[in-house]
């Protein structure tokens, strides 16, 4: 098992993307107004991209169309500390060819919001890494 | 209530701050290697500033030092969709007078990863934006 500096087990990417595979909440990292932001989104990984819905026009997708972006998603468990999270740089780009769109109207992006749905973003999976922190790694360190 | 173009209700500075006041983890949006990236970190708000633990020479060291940064907090039930959301853009700077390092010893900045923590850099709540969703938001909007 790899451990980084912090003492943390280091995820494969085909480990990273299987987790990546069962969440449905990350947080993407984007740049609006020259300010730096870290926004909730919700997601689905298809094969190697991370699809998102948002709203046409909306600041998410200003400022994620053809951008080099963050995306992040963990899964914590504060009462034992263990847990595990998922860090992706990419592209994102905008899913608008007929054949694309109808690819992904079959897919169950999910979307908590009220409104807002009407564009769909990809982001590229190009840098991905992950790490996982147990009890027993922290037991490990006293 | 305000709602914004989401269908989202809107919270306030106050409100935001003492939802970040009860948590511990949080997502930290950086750059890189000139890439972005958002990673998790356990984090301590005191009074109107972010606190966390690093690792002295670590890549969030390097990328948090005196840069603009962006920080996010979210609790969602994945059950019935609802939830919040508090983002923050801030400057990161490392405490390191002696008054602030003797002042941030005294404070449960948590930390849960075993290695790493002889930095502690402050974040300051510069912008700070909140939303909430709830399942009556959506049922409201069907």
């Amino acid at each position: 098992m790899e451990v980084d500096r912090n003492g943390l087990e280091v995820l494969d990417r085909e480990e990273c993307l299987r987790l990546l595979a069962c969440a449905t909440l990350g947080r993407v990292g984007l740049t609006s107004g020259a300010l730096p932001m870290v926004l909730p989104v919700n997601f689905l990984l298809d094969e190697e991209r991370i699809l998102v819905r948002t709203g046409r026009g909306s600041k998410m997708e200003a400022a994620l169309r053809d951008a080099v972006v963050a995306f992040e998603v963990d899964d914590f468990d504060s009462m034992d500390r263990s847990g595990w999270s998922v860090a992706v740089t990419g592209v994102a780009s905008e899913v608008s060819t007929p054949a694309g769109l109808a690819a992904v109207r079959q897919m169950p992006i999910a979307r908590w919001a009220p409104h807002g749905d009407e564009a769909v973003l990809a982001i590229s999976t190009e840098i991905v890494s992950g790490r996982r922190i147990t009890l027993g790694a922290q037991r490990a360190s006293l």
